[in-house]
């Protein structure tokens, strides 16, 4: 429960109503009751509001919101989201060490720390202030965790791994992993030992059961500010870029490099040692060749090999319609291709 | 071990042979021996039961079977499964509590619950009648489960998820995990921060290392009966209806609905906001883009953007013809594209 | 730390220079220091090793290394991986059972085995000599283990499976859940229960949270010194041969066959029943359709249906003009298509 006042200050917004309007929760106008802050982030939205009951609104200044209190603010979804984390914080789990876990002969912890259930934080680790470590996670020997960092239940660091403050990683995470490097041989593929690391930066997120693999040599970086989805795979030496999106199943390859800001679509990769430029949003399933250098900022690629959006619909539209007006044939005709070897 | 009689109650179907008959197991017909129940579901089968040493067989009425004992039912596959569950039931683990299992205040266990080995259940959690709960399971607090679900080693739900009777969740499973949305800042993308749920229904089946993300607002939603493969990623405020199929690497992105009976093919995905209306089959890799709606029930839909499964057929013979007649060039000219700036 | 003679030795290559030259590691020519051992895999490196401070190095017979201490080897990346195998052994756990591992009766442990923290051993289950269980992973009921296999945190094998010698699995993998096999019925979709195995011959490396499920009956197989990268996904009845290699995001639907040293690149997938044939090699994101064969030894397959690697490009530099030359049109022609249903 807060006043809007309170809420105008979190949010950085103008006051806009009655300061001690009291509030308990930020929701969607088509949700949002007499205690609730509505946010009108489109044209759209601004309709709702004005047949809803929600108690106050965030929008843009100008908005009409029918001598409703309001918070004036510039990008009214971004205003929601500090408005939630500031009325609604996430519980955090009571500092301290669960009488389950498993700490190795000099493991440190900050102030504040949280150690749950059956966790277990091996020799030599140093996790920060506030960081809570979730049931069953498994935080390898001689590991570095920033302050407020949290690792969700099930979240699985391998020796060596750094991770910067205030990060989170969801349940199923593993990080540090061995990456995927084989020489062939006569008596089939060796695997190349794995001996670097994976350092994350500050205010990183990844999403449940993302895998993000150890160098061979060096190191895997995810750099501030870079999040990550759900079931989205870092190979080994590959570096993500300060704020990097990647999507689910985004997959970049060993060596690969996503430049800051740049953007992963959904099931989008790069090949080893290809280059995704500062800024630039490779579309859904849209993939670079390996050692292919694509920077385009703010544009959106398609396809692989990838070609601006537009050009993709065009492209589009004279598949469909080739589809469409192909002479039919048996089924013969159509049957899928086969090796000569079979033929 | 069952008597011929006992399977022919059991699967529905008409017994046409010796009523004491006793089996011991279902088996296809290329493995099935003389205490086996084989089961013929087309002509290629019903070839192989012939000359088989089976001693029994699940076949149609009609089926020449050649004088052998059989059940006579209309899907012989839907009835082997049905005979597979009777006589061979899987081991369910004994009731009770481990000793060192955590549970937190307040937590109820139902009549048979079975919780196992370093399982957690959090404080105010409710687990239904028989409900099993497997080594290093998480049920974090507020969640509930109803009766007879069977929650496989290493299933995470966050707090304040719901999953209804007869679900099955296989190992790995992460259900409730923060949704994956941001509002760009100039310092970087913002979390917003996701407060909603997750509700499963009744007869929910989700494959290992499947993700299913809570909502920002309000609920994502898994209906009774929908079955998810391997590996599968449901974001927040998805819907997915009733006896939906959803195959390995699916993908449904935030908001995206898949009405009932709807199936997405391995790969397949939802952009956000996307509706794959009742009964209508997303084919391997095909997916629909944003707010796209795509409703044609029974067919199959291929690619992106999608289209018919004979149109994409001959577009696919246009294609392998053009690759096959199109003039070599240098390996110049084959070059990926590159972006102007590079250029 | 060993010398230039103990290296050549363990590597099987020829030693050309002083045998007590003492080394501490391997490292890439970028970054070796006195004490490293370079490797020159090609040219480019060659060149690199010319300007470092690497105290020896690994390359073939005929390189100029300007008078370096050498071990002459045929491949130096082969070698290299060798050395960094003999010169930093992973560390491994200590023998014995951590205090807080849970075996049930009967489970039997080779000599030097090591169980970590929280993992659960099923009873009758049979571990090799020098296996290590790490923490919290979880080995069902009847399960074996061959010698010197590792299994890392969180390892999950489900009742009756098997893995062969020297295989490791990454965090979070899931090895025997249940297949993805439905019946349809008026009342929904049934699922057919899931009574077979799986087995991992010897050599095999899988990575993190991949999913490996059991056969519907008899057995799911992977061969000897197979590689699955992480995030991958074998179905039930699927046979994997020797030495095949499976990347990241690869599926392998139900009774399909990967067979001898062929290749799945990233994202590549076998509908049901395909064979991709011994040595072939599906390129990122190529698919075989059900019941499809591809074989095609040491030759590269592209998109799918696939076409040979040349006649892929070939076809992309049309699509890529296509794209370009295709007449701008408005937003209304771009649309994505929408089912008759629909419009």
């Amino acid at each position: 429960m807060k006043t809007l006042e309170q809420i105008a200050a979190a949010v950085g917004g103008r006051l806009d109503g009655p300061p001690g309007l009291v509030l308990r929760r930020v929701a969607p106008p088509e949700e949002a009751g007499a205690e609730d802050l509505a946010f009108a982030k489109d044209e759209r939205h601004l309709a709702l509001v004005a047949g809803s009951r929600a108690g106050a609104v965030l929008c843009r200044e100008g908005d009409e919101v029918g001598g409703r209190p309001a918070v004036r603010v510039e990008n009214p979804r971004l205003a929601a989201a500090r408005a939630v984390a500031f009325l609604s914080p996430e519980p955090t789990p009571p500092p301290g060490v669960h009488r389950t876990a498993v700490l190795g002969p000099g493991a440190r912890l900050g102030e504040g720390a949280s150690v749950g259930p059956y966790a277990v934080v091996g020799a030599g680790s140093t996790l920060g202030a506030r960081v809570t470590v979730g049931a069953h996670a498994v935080v390898g020997e001689g590991c570095r965790v920033g302050d407020d960092t949290r690792l969700d239940p099930h979240v699985i660091l391998y020796p060596g791994v750094t991770v910067g403050a205030r990060c989170r990683l969801h349940a199923g995470v593993v990080v540090g992993a061995e990456g995927f490097g084989f020489e062939p041989d006569a008596a089939g593929p060796v695997g190349f030992p794995q001996r670097g690391t994976v350092v994350l930066g500050d205010d990183v997120r990844v999403g449940a059961n993302t895998t993000i693999d150890r160098a061979t040599f060096g190191t895997t970086r995810v750099a501030d500010g870079a999040k990550l989805d759900n079931l989205v795979q870092v190979a080994h030496n590959a570096s993500i870029g300060r704020g990097a999106l990647l999507c689910a199943f985004a997959g970049v390859a060993g060596g690969a490099v996503v430049e800051d800001r740049a953007v992963l679509g959904p099931q989008a990769a790069l090949s080893p040692d290809a280059v995704l430029g500062a800024g630039t949003i490779l579309g859904p399933r849209a993939a670079l060749a390996s050692r292919q250098r694509l920077s385009n900022p703010g544009k959106v690629w398609m396809d692989a090999p990838p070609m601006p959006l537009a050009a993709w619909k065009r492209w589009t539209v004279g598949r469909l319609r080739s589809g469409r007006d192909a002479p039919s044939r048996g089924r013969q005709d159509l049957s899928m291709p086969r090796s000569r070897k079979d033929t």
